[in-house]
Formats: C-alpha cells, structure tokens, sequence
C-alpha cells in the first residue's frame, strides 16, 4: 500500500519527537507499505520566522516572507531524513519544488495548481522513504510560495491524489476528530468515521484538527484520511465518504466559535443591491463575512418605505474596521444606524444525517432554551445549524446540546 | 557601474546590522550602480543548525544536511530584502538555484560549474537591488548543495564573473588585510592593495578574511576585489592583479600559524619513491600535508646505506592519527624511528616583490636569530618564507619580523 504520512508542528517540536516519527515512518515501510512523509515545521518555528520578519517590517512582502518562512519546514525534513539514516534506513527528503508542487502566485496562500512527483516515484521505487517539505511549493517564475497556515495538510493531501495514494494519514497532538471539544465537555466521544462535508462544518467551525481546503481537496478527490495521534498506536478517525457503514446519528459534533462579531444595520431601505452594495464594501476590505441575516422590520404604516435590519458576523480582529466602514455605508444607503456586539458565541451543530432529518432544529432551540439561552441569530445549512447566543453561554451551550443529541454514544438518536 | 556586494555573517548578526547593510546597498544604488548583494547567514546561525543535525547523529548525510544548513542564507536575503521594501526600495531576492548557480554533486564542498543569472540581469534592468543567497547552489539533479565554509565569498566572485561586475566588494568585520595580525603587532598596518597571488598565501596562513578558493576564482577571471569593513566608510583593501601602482616592498605581510605540528620519520633509506609512500599513507587517510623538508643526514662511513631524515606538517587536530600511521610506515620502510612535535608556530613572510629581492631570506633569518630563536624548518617558495619555530616564540618573531622589514610604512624598503 503506498501512504502519506503528515505529521504536525508538534509532532515534530524536538528531535526525540523526529526521532518517534522516523521510527513510525521505518515501522510502516517495514509493514511492507510505501511511504511518503510530510512535514511542518518544528513547534514554534514558524511563529519565530513571522517575528524575526516581523521586528524588520510590520508589512513584510509576500514573496520574500515565503521565502524565510519556507525554511521551517526544510529543516523539518533534513532533520527527520538524517533520523532514518541513524536508524538505518533508506530516504531521502525533497523541497516542495523538488516534489514537483506547483503552484500559483499568490504568495502566503497560494494553491497547488499541478503536481509532477516524478522525483518522488523514482525514490520510492529504489524502496526509500520519501519525506517532503509541507507547506510550500514553486510557482511559473520558480518563486517559492507557501500554502497558508496549516498548508501542510495540502502537501499531504495532494501528494495522495498525484502519487494514488490508498491512505492519507494525519498525525497530530490529538487521536482523531471528536463530537465536540473535550475540554469543554467532558462527555465529548471520538468518533471513528466522518463524512468529508461533516469535516468542512466542523474545521470551519473550530475544530482545528486540520485545514478545510484540504479536507475539500480530499473529498474531490475520494482521498481516504485517517487523522491520528502522533505518538499513540490508537486508531483515530477515518474521514471518507458518507457510506452506509456510518454511524446513524443526524448531528455527529457540536462546535463552538467565539472569535466572531456581529455587526447590525438597522432599518435598512428594503431594495434589490442594498445587500450587495454593504457586503461588497466589506469584501474590498478583505473581511470574510459568515452568517448573513436579513430581517424585514415589522412597520405598521404601509405608506411608509419597507425597512429590514442587515446582520452579519465577522471575525473578531475586523470587527473594529468593519464599523467604520458600516458607518459610511449607512449613511450612503440611508439606514437609521449601526450597531454591533462583539460578546456573542456560535455554537453549531453539524451532521450528514441532518438532511432527512426534520426534527433537529427544533429539538436544538428546545434545548438552548431549557438553559435559558437566547438565540440573537439562526443560520442553517443543509448539514449545519448555528445559533449566534451571548457569549457566556457558549460552553454550557455545547454540553447542553451534547446531552440533548446524546453524542456521548454511538448509534442512532431517534428525534 | 555593476557591484556584487557580499556580507558576511557578523554584518548581519542582528536585524539591526541587516537594515545597515540594507542602507549600504540601497546608497550605492542611489550612487547610479547597480548592486547584487550576496548574504551569508546571520552569525551564529549556521552553527546552530549544525548542532541541531548533529544532535540527530553524528555523521549526517551531506545531502540533507546542505537542505538543512542552505535555509541560514534562505532567512538571511529574506529578512535583507524586506529591510529594503521598508525603506521604500525595490528589491528581489534569490535562492542559489533561483540565482542559476549551478555545481556539482560535492554536497558540503560543492564547486560552481556554471552560471545562469538571467533572473538577476532581468531584475537589474528593471531598478531593482537583487539580493542572493551565499554558500548554496543547485546540483545537475535539482539537489541543493552548499559550497563550503566561506562559501558566500565564491557565490560573490562568482556573480561577479557571470554578470561581468565591475567591482566585488566583500564586506567583513575588519577593515582590510593587515600586514600581519594586529592582536599580535600593534604597528600592524593596512595595505591599500595587494595582488591576487599574495591574499593567497596570506589567507592560507591564517589571515581569515577570504576564502582562498574565492581568490583563486577572483585571479583567473581578474575581478577586482574591494576588501571593507561592512559598519564603516573607510576604504579598505583592494585585491587585483599585480600592477606597477602597487608598493614597491618586496614583503608585504608576515604571518602566524600555531595550528599545525609536526611530524619527523628519523633514517629513512634515502631510495626512489620513499617520500611517495609515506605521503601516500597521510594522503590516503585525508590528512593534508602543508611543509615537507627531506635532509641528507651526515653519514661518516660511505659503506653505510645513505639515510635521510623526513619531515613534515600536519594540521594539530590529525596529529595522533598521523603519528599512529607513521609509525606503521617507518617499520614498512626501515626507518630507525618517529618524532613527534606538537609545540611549533609557522611564521611566513608574503610578498610578490621576494622574487625580485635575493636578500629577504637573509634578513628574515638574521632577525630572528637577534632574537635567539631557532629555526627548526624552512620552506620557501617564490613568494613566500616560511619557518616553523619553538610556538611560544610564535608572536615574538611576527614582530621582529614586522619591524625588520619596517611593514609599518609603505613603500620601498631597500635591502
């Protein structure tokens, strides 16, 4: 079977840790696999590049910021190939550009474009260990360029699909994909399957195991992940396709974000291209928006010009910018005023089974307001809902829907 | 005018040293030039990726270690170039491979078999500072090597024979070369040039400024080296050929080396092919051998085999090695015994005027005999004396020999 393993940031933090990742590399080809090994930087390493940038300019080029940034993991994989060596073993490590990773040229977030592991192929076949520098490739001009945070999941993901992969493994400091934080609620469960659309919700939604390009990567591709802890023999959790061996459960985890804000334009004139017109203004400032709510305002006077109310959430660190720049829009388009709220939560609930499912939501607010939690906005998806509540609730929120959808055991909750 | 600057390791230690030598670069551009700038890694750096490596296993692959050590000089152009984007210049910076400097397949030592600078001469054209990173290069496979320690001095030279630069200028933390050590002769003066053949021996005897291999490159394509202190304005050492403008004394430095010892192999039959077999051994172990003196020893009877005393250097580090190996030989060749030395100093005289001046050996050995110390070896050569004497003499002698040949002045020192 031909593998890609990735191990993370601190999987690979000291050289004991690359030592354990060498030996479990060795441990697979020695089951008779191929295997090729992405990796991050070491823990904190890149976090010490971006300041060392940083402490020159507040505003460092995209090109060169790649370039310095791009040499975390290439000491990642020369440290782990001289590992193997010490253990006796056949490897050998390539750059992204040597891997054949080839990108755009969007510089601190570029996106592979196409690949050509030839190099890789060539190795493989002389029965070493492949390890490849994650995170980074080369674009049309040979520019080094990196994937964004968390891009080594990327590496992985498309070195799976160009070299036809059976299995992707995800190796990192937790031992699979939970139905909820752990340390929030004690009674959170791993799960042992997911569907790839159940992982999008969930890493949007926080669960940072892995990046969400790269899980959609995956999905068009049918790549087969197994996230697992790095230093455990445990199994984790496979995410693949919804298949019929899937646990039977509507809503499979319960998520909570609380880096959002919400920002409401009140009494908005009701026409076409007035949402349009607030939200381009938001996008040219570069703020990702995400739920987006538009309520028409109860007005008892027909004659009068129908109103709405304009919601919407961004992230934190936007919000400030994002009420300025909503203070001039209101103006321009005539709204009476804006107001924003930066103490709220998001908790979701995600789930394929949701679908055929009528009955989730309403068991969801039942049991929010069991707590007497109230809901300031409802988004729902086809396998998602989300409900924006004050942000002091938002843990007692996720425990509270946990015991609700009885995540805490397999099977199939009938609602 | 076209200028490759090149920084060492001490000139960029800090970001503060880099936005130094941004200024520096971005003044000579502002100059009307245009201007390469070749980095090497911030100080300390190299080191510390060598003891990561190192820390792995003790005899690191040399490929993987070059994909380990090449990202010092990778962080070194990139933080360079971000310097410059923030004082408002416009600047590209480039990897060996990227830079089109191609070698062979000596990882750790490799050596430049070809240039492609297209990339940089394409950046020049369009107003840019184009920034390389020193010390690496791309072999025939797309491998990354490196070229050694004082590499980035060869990547300089050699941009500046690819791109047909006017000036290299190497930017180092003293001011020139001296004519000999100033921690050792405090009238130890700066020459304002010195030919290609000279920094030779002088950087081969210990004047660390230059890597010798750079130089060599330097004589054969005749590019001018300007020799400067990278934190000062002062004009420093210009390295050219050998011209009438040059000083006229025919020594122009003396030289302290205590990093060698020696090795004698007493009544060797004096036969065909006997010094061969001996260095044969050293030179099969890859020790390399810097003096080598063979002395018919003062046999009284004629009937008596004719025997030889053979002696040689070595540096200090491979001292017992050779010992052991020679006393293997000297059984082999029928010598009577083997003697060690590992108290001895070298003290050279350098000077392309020596081949013109019959009297230098003379004066070199008259002044150190006023001072009672004992020759113990000669060698000599068209520029250069050497003499290995008792190592605490070592500092005594470079000053009898700088005040004797009066290096404290320029100019023509009759004999």
């Amino acid at each position: 079977m031909r593998i890609i393993q990735k191990y993370g940031g601190s999987s690979v933090a000291t050289i004991d840790l690359i030592r354990g990742v060498a030996k479990r590399a060795i441990t697979a080809k020695n089951e008779g696999h191929e295997v090729v090994v992405v990796l991050s930087a070491m823990k904190g390493e890149t976090d010490r590049l971006l300041k060392l940038a940083h402490s020159v300019t507040p505003d460092p080029s995209p090109r060169e910021l790649d370039n310095i940034l791009a040499t975390g993991e290439q000491v990642s994989i020369g440290l782990f190939a001289l590992a193997c060596q010490e253990f006796g073993e056949k490897v050998k490590s390539f750059l992204g550009f040597q891997a054949g990773i080839k990108t755009d040229d969007q510089h601190g977030r570029a996106r592979v474009t196409d690949l050509d592991p030839a190099r890789i192929r060539t190795e493989l076949a002389k029965g070493r260990i492949v390890a490849v520098a994650g995170f980074q490739g080369v674009n049309r001009h040979g520019d080094l360029t990196t994937l964004g945070r968390g891009g080594s999941d990327t590496t992985a993901v498309a070195l799976s699909i160009g070299l036809k992969a059976e299995l992707c493994e995800i190796y990192t400091d937790v031992d699979g994909i939970y139905t909820t934080d752990p340390n929030i609620c004690d009674k959170a469960r791993k799960m042992d399957r997911i569907s790839y659309e159940e992982m999008m919700e969930l890493a949007s939604l926080g669960a940072k195991v892995m990046e969400i390009r790269s899980v959609e990567l995956a999905m068009n591709y049918g790549v087969k992940i197994h996230v697992r802890h790095a230093h455990s023999q445990a199994v984790g959790t496979l995410i693949c396709q919804e298949d019929s061996d899937m646990e039977k459960t509507p809503v499979r985890g319960v998520t909570l974000s609380v880096n959002e804000a919400r920002v409401t334009l009140l009494q908005v004139p009701d026409q076409p291209g007035v949402a349009a017109s607030i939200l381009n203004v938001v996008a040219k400032a570069g703020i990702v928006v995400d739920m987006i709510i538009q309520n028409r305002s109860h007005n008892p006077e027909p004659a009068v010009e129908k109103m709405t109310d304009f919601s919407f959430t961004v992230p934190l660190p936007d919000y400030a910018k994002t009420m300025e720049l909503m203070e001039a829009v209101s103006h321009e388009i005539g709204a009476k005023s804006v107001v924003g709220e930066q103490n709220i939560a998001k908790v979701s609930l995600v789930g394929v089974g949701m679908r055929n499912h009528a009955g989730v939501a309403a068991l969801m607010f039942q049991a929010l307001a069991k707590e007497n939690i109230n809901l300031s906005m409802i988004s729902t998806s086809e396998i998602k809902i989300s409900c924006v509540i004050d942000k002091k609730y938002g843990e007692l929120a996720v425990r509270a829907l946990h015991d609700a959808f009885e995540l805490e055991r397999p099977g199939d909750k009938v609602i």
